[in-house]
């Protein structure tokens, strides 16, 4: 591992957004409620104004605000009520001067009205007299036509990876058909003579291909589509016949095992073999993850991972992630930060390289506890047993028990 | 809205667990990588030592650490290479006092090996003798047979929501079948008669239905299967029509609209119509969302939440999502601590209910700066820009410019 200078966790990420600047995937237009999840191809914008009309927020009475000038509850304003507005139905009636008329919540302001008066500022002795006891603003209790959202503005961004709330501004605006950035079709490669899929029986001497599943599974949270093209055997051949049909196929490669510098490790060698720009990263100040990969055969990226599951899916989260969401134009979120907990115990660190600790969260008196998962490293249950992720970057020299640090959560917590 | 006791968002949370408890869904068994994102429904246990076998960790040769007792580089131990341990296979070979064998990382430890010497503590000046340099301890460089998870282990326990690592160490423990917990599938009912579909053209005077989308999808988010069915309009037999079917076939129903307490507010009423236990919450101290219902049929649990989009889905986030992970047994998360930011201002707040705070983050020298987005209460567009919520408990009076805060962010920011 000291065959080849490494590159900063941030170089790396630069460097990949930067390669991948002016590459994107195709859009698509789905159903509204299939948009969840998504990222929007385009800027969407209001059709009409929201509310499409002015509309009461109270159960009361429209009525012209300045007719209600002056009144209190000793020298009540006099209005004469002449109707009702119907839910979901145009008031045909313009109210006049003293005039006022029953409006529920949500119903439509008659032309004339600017204001509502809430039953509890009214008094009324017979069905067509009423006494308002309040001056009444104009615009009070009245959401006026575009307050929320107007026609023509933007309701959600181009890059924006659509949620809940944003399905429900697109429904408010009229809109069933979204254009969204189809998902990245991700081709995983697993490498090494010692794998056997898990429909497979175990003979002495090999071990379970992890990271097609992990990998596949992290990559489907990350928002990819997921093609899993088995276990290659450590051939140079069979491993660049495969790697060729991965490039053809798929708009992002990634390759776990092979990806360091040992006389099996074919990811480098063959990745150049295909074509230019070929290996642009080989070697990342990560721990777990050092013999990591980045390069491209014409416009597909295609990350070498380690083949310990537990390496590969740092990196994968790190940076095989930044090249998904900008294939996909994803505009960046904020799952950079961390909930806040207290470490239970010192973790030391190397300076000059980024290091990710599994911790298993718990709560003490309504405090976030976070205890690193010590191990050898690379052992499957420090990655099952972990709640979360913690960061120690590059400038320090490690954690301190009772030191508050930021936890990202994995997926099942979120 | 003061026609009715509002109960405490806890005590209403414990109520809907208690009342919920022992209702579970069924469940079924799904190929592992359609089991990501899924609760497993027993706990799953490791059929066979992890690592199945003892494995190098390093590239080296594997030999009996006795043999190097009190070795250095001015005396070292020698040693004869009787062989190489090929990847994925099992060493034929036991290996006899004196006998080093060449082993690649991950390679399989033969019979009589108990240690493994990396490549830079030995010298080798010919193809049959070694020269190791310093003393290896028994277990060194290996992973030994179990050592990761011993067969028999829990590796995920039941009530576990699956993430990418689980699936992992599932697939290392050779579990190509898991068993899940069915989806809850819940049934959407919207109710009002100025509601219209976004597939329709919109009258005046009528608005579009957002909380079918909007609570479809935050409910897909938190992992149901959503049933759509569609719009009541505002007569009590329709409405209980249509609360009955709904009943009758979905393991959940949420109604929004005619949640409170005036003319036209049938969820009460219906819910009471249709059978035991029936209403059993109907005010909550929550901003937004005072006037929602919680009520069962039987065994199947009933939320009636207000019109409003924006109280619609914070009663949901805090309530609806509880019932749901009740029904499948999911465990708990870690989901209700936030990220740390800064606020930008003063948030008055009302003690004895607690707040729900729509805010937008933003990040300034690497801190993340969380400003409240203002606006007439149950705007769409306050929920639309926000990346997250400000929870203020029901014991505080409101949060301070500067005060750190956590912000539990939304699902496209994860």
């Amino acid at each position: 591992m000291d065959f080849f200078q490494c590159m900063s966790l941030d170089k790396a990420r630069d460097l990949i957004v930067d390669r991948l600047a002016g590459i994107a995937v195709n859009s698509e237009i789905v159903h509204l409620p299939d948009a969840l999840g998504r990222v929007v191809a385009a800027d969407i914008m209001a059709k009409e104004d929201l509310p499409p009309f002015s509309r009461s927020t109270v159960d009361g009475f429209a009525v012209r605000s300045s007719d209600t000038f002056g009144a209190n509850e000793a020298v009540p304003a006099l209005f004469t009520i002449i109707g009702e507005v119907a839910m979901g139905k145009e008031s045909m009636i313009t109210l006049q001067p003293g005039q006022a008329i029953v409006i529920p919540t949500g119903g439509m302001l008659p032309t004339g009205a600017d204001t509502v008066v809430m039953l509890e500022y009214t008094e009324q002795h017979d069905a067509s007299n009423l006494m308002v006891l309040k001056m009444a603003a104009p615009g009070e209790n009245v959401v006026s036509k575009g307050d929320d959202i107007e026609a023509g503005a933007i309701i959600v961004e181009q890059g924006q990876k659509l949620a809940a709330q944003h399905i429900g501004a697109l429904a408010a605006c009229g809109w069933a058909q979204i254009p969204v950035v189809n998902r990245v079709e991700v081709g995983i490669l697993s490498t090494g003579d010692e794998l056997v899929d898990i429909h497979e029986p175990l003979q002495s001497g090999q071990i379970r291909d992890v990271n097609s599943y992990a990998l596949g599974a992290m990559l489907s949270e990350i928002g990819c589509v997921v093609k899993p093209l088995g276990i290659v055997k450590d051939s140079f051949e069979k491993f660049s016949d495969a790697l060729l049909a991965a490039v053809s196929t798929c708009q992002l490669v990634v390759i776990s095992g092979g990806s360091s510098v040992g006389a099996r490790d074919y990811t480098d060698k063959a990745i150049n073999a295909l074509g230019d720009p070929g290996v642009l990263i080989h070697g990342i100040a990560i721990k777990p993850g050092k013999p990591s990969i980045f390069g491209m055969v014409g416009s597909v990226p295609i990350f070498g991972l380690p083949g310990h599951p537990v390496a590969a899916m740092t990196v994968c989260r790190q940076l095989v992630k930044v090249a998904a969401h900008s294939l996909m134009g994803q505009k960046q979120s904020f799952d950079t930060f961390g909930i806040t907990a207290c470490l239970t115990r010192n973790v030391p660190s190397v300076p000059g390289r980024d290091d990710f600790i599994n911790v298993r969260l718990s709560t003490q008196e309504g405090k976030c506890i976070a205890t690193p998962i010590l191990g050898k490293s690379g052992l499957i249950s420090t990655m099952s047993e972990a709640d979360g992720i913690v960061h120690i970057p590059a400038d320090k020299s490690g954690l301190y028990h009772g030191e508050i640090v930021e936890v990202l959560l994995h997926k099942n917590n979120q």
